[in-house]
């Protein structure tokens, strides 16, 4: 019976490796993917890189979503969103539209893996001037740069000499309501910082950061190889606003560590812009009845040990639906969701079986 | 066949996830742990309260190992290691060794649960006099003070005015060899010296950092409680050693936030020591023949995007086997590799039953 089916809500990384681990333990798949593409936020902004090593995004991304499509016991569904549950944990019932219009899907049990938007920096209390000015620019876009080998000053089409990255926009912040740190724009910005020192290497490039957070191997990984190979240079302070100066741009802040006001020139500026809930993941906890948490994000409700439950039975979220999350974290924790899934629907169908 | 069966090595809460997530997807398992005891480190080194939020670690620990012991499709085998392996991945033979001798194991998969050693901090280079003085005191000795409701200075019973925690003993520390960072120690760090606060609310507590890496919602439900609430005292500096005067302690380092030299009289230091291989992780490593990395954890060769993967087809490692992990990204973890293990005995077997 189709109730013995899993629904997986997001083509990301998260959602790629739950529907792959599902099927590959025998049980039915259902993907759902709102875009006309798979493989998540690496592949719609074009990553260039993976951290920490910098491993290109697109072929293991789209190995990752072959091994999906590859198999016949997942049936993927592009262009489809949820929009209405109903029935019970075990016999849910889910409505979807896409491009064959409305339908309904029974599944017993669901994996919400809808990710992550970047920070908006554009937004209230940003004094970076993102919409003002061309050469300030956001991670992902850097990133676009650095996946097409040019990093150039969009403001003239010149190489910069000076380019350095301001740490925790909308991250660590109470005025913007992000009171979470984001966990990886230390690594990616870093890694980038890396990668703009290889292709440009008159360009100095400096790290403006409140606490380096390259936890775990990214600490030697990344942060001593940008220091001691790719002399990066890392300032603690706290940078308050982006100004203009003739073609170039004043970066103003504190320097936390001398104690004084710093102001210094600068080509480009790169915001380390955080993780906020994507619409998706708004969209889909309202659909679906789950309860978000204070930031918009899915509420995990078990804890450490169980980290990947929902305020509803057979409904488990993973990856960055729950929070910021790296990579690796995701695929795990896709996984946790993925195995939590089956097991529901297995004790299900036996407790029904057994009635 | 038992060659459908699933080994997992080491009982501690990446162990029990793993072998609970296993038996409930209808995959046969055997459980080993080497001591007595099912539940790891939390509960071998009494754990207080897990980090964030402090909950009980030993009910919760014992709620996980009661799922994996109450499942009849789980063969819990305690007080037993593996000694040596034979066969080929999907179809293995793992000796092993228990209460009643030698025996042999067959089965298709295994999964490395055999987690982290806290760093010794009375080796070489470390000058904080851990053997030296009876109040200099680990992460752990605190966590079991704390456990027992009684943080009192072991040299004189008396509850300390002034306490301080240095972070990073053993960890981002090329001298030593570890030159990662072990992750969680900030977190656990701060939650100690929030319940310190609460327990003895006339006694102060420093830390002393070099970065405080409370990330993703740690930043806020830790770190900013910490100082907030709790008052804790956060200090950007290197502690380079500890002194005694008198009956107090002096510690002596640089605040790199002031510039300048400082030193300070406390009643007992906490040494914030992080994660190292445990020596079960090393000892399986060589005998299941699988690679560690240089740091003697298990080399985990297929990136970010498969993190379990070990050199060894067949063989999925998990948690802080791997390195350094929080209990979140350990539980996980282990589900990553339960499922990778089902998948690839699911995968053999069918090939198996085709040829």
């Amino acid at each position: 019976m189709a109730f013995d089916t899993v629904v997986v809500i997001g083509g990301g990384p998260g959602g790629l490796r739950a529907a792959q681990g599902i099927a590959e333990v025998g049980t039915p798949v259902v993907l759902l993917e709102r875009t006309d593409v798979l493989g998540g936020t690496p592949i719609q902004e074009n990553y260039a890189g993976i951290t920490p090593h910098g491993e290109e995004a697109e072929p293991l991304l789209r190995r990752m979503a072959d091994l999906v499509t590859g198999n016949p016991a997942v049936d993927v569904r592009m262009q489809t969103t949820a929009t209405a549950l109903s029935g019970d944990p075990g016999a849910f019932r889910l409505e979807v539209t896409g491009p064959d219009g409305p339908a309904i899907i029974e599944c017993g049990a669901i994996v919400v893996a809808t990710g992550f938007s970047h920070f908006d920096p554009g937004r209230e209390t940003q004094l970076y001037g993102y919409y003002e000015f061309d050469d300030v620019v956001t991670l992902p876009d850097l990133e676009s740069m650095l996946k097409s080998h040019s990093v150039v000053r969009p403001s003239n089409g010149e190489p910069p000499k000076k380019l350095c990255f301001v740490q925790c926009v909308g991250s660590r912040d109470r005025q913007i309501g992000n009171e979470y740190c984001s966990k990886v724009c230390c690594g990616v910005a870093s890694k980038e910082a890396i990668e703009v020192r290889q292709l440009l290497p008159d360009c100095k490039v400096y790290i403006f950061y409140i606490d380096m957070r390259m936890y775990g191997y990214w600490e030697n990984e990344i942060y001593w190889a940008a220091q001691e190979k790719h002399h990066v240079q890392y300032v603690k302070g706290i940078i308050t606003e982006v100004l203009a100066k003739g073609d170039q741009l004043i970066v103003r802040g504190e320097d936390t560590t001398m104690g004084r006001p710093m102001e210094l020139l600068m080509d480009m500026v790169v915001l380390s812009v955080g993780m906020e809930p994507s619409a998706g993941t708004r969209e889909v906890s309202r659909t679906l009845g789950i309860r978000p948490n204070r930031f918009g994000f899915v509420d995990a409700v078990g804890g450490p040990l169980d980290p990947v439950a929902t305020s509803r039975e057979g409904i488990y979220a993973c990856g960055a639906a729950l929070g910021p999350a790296d990579l690796e974290d995701t695929v795990s924790s896709a996984a946790n969701a993925a195995m939590r899934a089956v097991a529901f629907i297995r004790g299900h169908v036996t407790a029904a079986a057994g009635s």
